[in-house]
């Protein structure tokens, strides 16, 4: 191993102050800071942590290839994204072999659903790594919600809306407590799949949780079937409250 | 509405330094900070902040009720809870009516499994209430054992060791990622579970996760069959790696 040290820094959902003293001083003592973003965007995780960073920090951003003219399931968005993978971790690892620390922000946690994990398993084997655990997206929504989302022996589900609606039906009637992530155009399906299964009525819409702009409502009160990408929709458990 | 404040605070899995900045704030604006505990036990919540708490603060410590010859599925313990939590919410409340603010302070999440709940759900439509939201248990345990837990359309679920085993071999079926919580004296049915699922090979064992002592290791490795109630078992998803 080289003396080089891999840091996944989970930065949280949104609000800077939901950022650990932890993250504070992974933050501090790295010698490269890292972030994914879309070229021509902010990055949420950098602007998080714009306030944290050293002056003169050396930054590392690793763009996604554009791939607006390829769906998902084409094998083709496959090996863009592994190529890119692939090519971000090898810039990772020039800093490491030249025995320099490398956080990579993540939003979130960076081993829920997040890019880094993505580095981690091309890079943990050779390089020493630690992880910063973060505060999820999820529960920054259900915090601005103020929604109690699982209790006791609740069985608690993340799944994303991209699922068909009869599995989505299947899910929801199987699970006390829900979260849908990743709404964007399926926000339609989800709602009638929440309908069919009784559950609209205490299905909480939340957009931005924590973040400046954030929507929280009842989904029974969206009027528009617009949703960014993510968005979510939670479903709290513990029917019976007391 | 009187001027006092409710505010659950996440102090986050276990490490000091996996607090927040925001829960630091509350925790030094807080008039009285409010923990549960067992009598007797030390509560991790409270450990966690020792060393944040402002000298000469104002604490309110909830003790649960003695019900350790009480079946949990027996009505006298429900009825034993219900009146426990009626009580601490009338605790609480007296210093809101007072005018003061009450940080109560929830290991990991305060809406996720949290006792913090209970109160929450007594108070908050006569009280103003803030959630701080926290780094959650589970996060803390998939980041000490370094492993990346769910990822892209996979579904994610959170379920009871409590099941009965063909309900937990059901839904280890159903899902990609899983961690299985509220281990104790489960842990036996739930790796006979994961063996009639394929998925022992990959489960991982955490106990204690960024807390000293932590235990991390592949649960076909752990010779016995002893967990605390607080142990988890982490199966990823995202079988395809990369």
């Amino acid at each position: 191993m080289s003396s080089g040290r891999l840091i996944g820094v989970g930065v949280g959902p949104g609000d800077p102050e939901l950022l650990t003293l932890k993250a504070m001083r992974a933050l501090k003592e790295a010698d490269v800071v890292a972030h994914f973003a879309k070229r021509g965007n902010g990055s949420n995780a950098r602007a998080i942590i714009a306030g944290q960073l050293r002056s003169g920090i050396e930054e590392l951003p690793l763009f996604y290839p554009l791939t607006t003219e390829v769906r998902k399931d084409d094998p083709l968005y496959r090996d863009a994204m592994r190529e890119f993978y692939d090519a971000a971790a090898a810039a990772v690892a020039a800093h490491l072999d030249a025995g320099r620390s490398v956080a990579v922000i993540c939003e979130g946690d960076p081993l829920f659903y997040g890019s880094y994990m993505h580095l981690h398993v091309r890079l943990a084997a050779t390089y020493s790594t630690e992880i910063v655990a973060g505060v999820t997206g999820m529960s920054g929504c259900w915090s601005a919600a103020g929604m109690p989302i699982a209790q006791g022996d609740d069985v608690f589900t993340a799944i994303p809306g991209s699922l068909p609606e009869q599995e989505l039906v299947r899910r929801l009637r199987e699970t006390d407590a829900v979260v849908v992530m990743k709404l964007g155009r399926h926000l339609p399906k989800v709602r009638r799949a929440l309908e069919q299964t009784g559950r609209l009525a205490r299905a909480m819409y939340v957009e931005r949780g924590t973040m400046p702009g954030a929507v929280v409502m009842p989904l029974v009160d969206k009027q528009d079937d617009c949703a960014p990408y993510f968005a979510v929709v939670l479903v709290p458990g513990w029917e019976q409250r007391r």
